[in-house]
């Protein structure tokens, strides 16, 4: 298929091709309110004021639900559902289009461009939602199998539910914030000496503290509790797709996770890519995930067998001295359960979920060396430090470490679905006196 | 101390004395908007009613913040903060005192005590806050041992972080329901037979359905991310506490758990009282906690020893034919860690909390055998059943049993600071097929 063209100038390469019109939440130095916008090349497309000056003109299946674009989150836009979706992302394509059959609306509106098309350059993105709950599954398999295995030797490295249901867990929804957010290396409770017979817990600034590459679906449509979601159904649950980095405190978590779970080793922060790639957009890209050799039980199977996507992942690291180094590569398809899966087990005993909750895949690592979506796998929990460049190397970051997410679908330049960036910068400590 | 007298008529016995003052969210047959409310008596004041007639008039302090009452959740009242909690339950307690300074208000204004004192039984209740992340703890020490010499056996009953912090984690907010919210018996993947050594789970509904008798807190204060509320300071962000039932299905809990903790075990619904009674209420009634053996650590030491409150907390069951039964008594003292430590190590990473956020406390036994606060607990995991009325026994709870919570504080009958009842309802599991 020959990629859409536009009349608009979108650069070889951009992440936000015409294929992709992602959407987020955006305010300006001159405009403080936070509203809905589309990303399109190096812009952002600000859908409140292209709302109010006729852009959706020629789209009246809109017009009675204008009001979302001024939302300060995707909620209620994402609350019309999967069909509407659809439709505003598909009118926007049009109106870009290089044979826009509504060339009043943006193409010959010089006014109106001025006014709504935004360099990104310029823009504040914000959380793209409201989040009430967020659930964050471990279904990367391979990151399973080599976590278990460093841990629990190889015959024992998967737990005996693993292949029978997406394993996952409650994760704190109010410390999720938008990528370029500084984190704050967290403060913990933790072992020292974890080897010593006598355990004797220190409280003092993370020592192990890691990212974890993840993607992450935003969910469109509630389900009333008490009321599973079919497996056939689950897909319309899901708006669209980001990247998140889990970020995670190693020494905290093995101390804390045994029988509850982790809970302070996570609930520091957790960053998200601003710009939510719609389901629809991911279509061309759906791929066969890992095989599961269990027997899935009715409720969890496919009819299809493409169930998850073909996402480009890399980590990017950049010291605090300003060394940058890739240190990893990985791709969405390494999950063994989809979002659609994931969505009919967390529903299936009646779990409501609400438009905004997110759910997180897990860490996503591939079996190669530099497939490795976390430093606690990639180093084997400290024990072989990751080369970064200028003669510098790590095993669990340092403060002024800023870690880089890049994801990205297709490999035509001109036609790219891409997730732009997740970062975040580590802060030092907070040094705490009792 | 002798107890406050009225003007109005409160029962002896009632949990809702004038020492109370609970405050909840309320809607009747003919005015449907929920709104703020206190219990006294057998009423609620209503004080979206009160306050637009003139209620607050002799208290300027709240003047400008009574649109607080006309909300349908408690956030925008306990954002206010603890000293304006105090100031407005105070100045309700002398509005109904016998010897009341500001008669006008209400003793004498018999069209508002018409319009604003409305029957509890023609009240109806709604979950008290909206709740943005709800944290569920594990700090009721007794429970934690007996089922750790369950599962364990005595010498590894609690594992070793457990004296250490007060182990938790996150649960789901969005199935947090409101005592009287009938629960649906959920579907869940479990092992039929878990000793066998193939492990072949079934997707069904659940046959280890249970309770566990908690308490919870609701938060009022907002800490930003990435700053720790301080031991000191966390008592200030407590709004009050209510009852909570957080239901459970062993069955998929012990199957699931391993390693990332409960998940849908918990999610498909947890149940608390309406009446949210206020920190300050509770004072009177502190108590000392069980004792720690263990060196807590400076971030989580309190100055004082009585951290806990001498809460009578009692179970009762009635099943489907109308047999009930009392099948535990328990008490607000036998917990490890108390609701300002439980603050403080959850923030201690720089987790932000909100307002609204619950923090249940886990299971709350005594060391008796009619002290347990879950079937898991009191049967043994099903191997010893309780007998209840008419010759009925339970292993785990059955359709139509109605589990009912009851709580409270003090015995001079006139005085007695109570939180109502937490009940629900098991409904028939929906039949799914596929
Ligand atoms: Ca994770
Ligand atoms: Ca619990
Ligand atoms: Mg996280
Ligand atoms: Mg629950
Ligand atoms: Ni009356």
């Amino acid at each position: 298929m020959a990629p859409l063209r536009s009349w608009f100038s979108i650069p070889r390469g951009s992440h936000f091709s015409l294929a992709n019109i992602p959407f987020g939440v955006i305010s300006t130095a001159s405009s403080a309110t936070p509203r809905v916008a589309v990303a399109i090349g190096e812009h952002a497309l600000d859908l409140e004021i292209f709302a109010a000056n006729n852009g959706f003109s020629a789209l009246s299946t809109i017009q009675p639900h204008q009001a979302v674009f001024s939302q300060p989150s995707l909620n209620a836009f994402a609350a019309l559902g999967r069909p509407l979706h659809s439709i505003v992302r598909k009118y926007i394509q049009s109106v870009f289009a290089v044979d826009t059959p509504y060339p009043d609306v943006l193409q010959t509106n010089s006014a109106l461009q001025k006014q709504a098309l935004l360099p990104l350059k310029e823009v504040q993105c914000h959380l793209p939602f409201k989040i009430g709950d967020y659930t964050d599954f471990f279904v990367g398999l391979h990151h399973a199998y080599s976590c278990g295995v460093m841990f629990r030797g190889e015959a024992n490295a998967l737990n005996p539910n693993y292949k029978h249901l997406p394993v996952g867990y409650h994760g704190r929804a109010s410390s999720i914030v938008v990528s370029g957010t500084p984190i704050r290396r967290p403060n913990g409770q933790f072992l020292d000496n974890p080897t010593a017979e006598k355990k004797v817990p220190i409280f003092s600034p993370v020592k192990k503290l890691d990212y974890e590459l993840e993607l992450a679906a935003f969910v469109c449509k509630a389900n009333k509790q008490g009321e599973p979601v079919s497996i056939r159904e689950a897909e319309d649950s899901l708006f669209g797709i980001v990247m998140m980095n889990d970020w995670s405190a190693r020494d905290v978590q093995s101390w804390e996770y045994v029988p509850l779970g982790p809970f302070n080793a996570k609930n520091f922060g957790t960053s998200v890519s601003p710009w939510v790639v719609l389901m629809e957009a991911l279509e061309p890209f759906r791929a066969t995930g890992i095989e599961n050799d269990q027997d899935v039980l009715p409720y969890l199977k496919e009819e299809h067998e493409e169930t998850v996507y073909d996402i480009k992942l890399q980590v990017d690291l950049k010291s605090g001295s300003g060394n940058s180094s890739t240190v990893a590569a990985s791709n969405g398809r390494y999950l063994l359960w989809s979002f659609p899966q994931m969505v009919a087990h967390h529903t299936s005993t009646g779990c409501n979920l609400q438009p905004g909750d997110l759910l997180g895949s897990g860490t996503i690592s591939g079996t190669g060396s530099s497939e490795r979506g976390c430093l606690l796998e990639q180093t084997e929990n400290g024990k072989k430090p990751v080369k970064i460049a200028g003669g510098e190397e790590r095993t669990f970051l340092q403060d002024g470490d800023e870690v880089t997410f890049t994801g990205v679908c297709g490999s035509d330049e001109e036609a790219l679905v891409g997730f732009g960036q997740c970062t975040g910068r580590i802060e030092p400590a907070l040094q705490l006196s009792f």
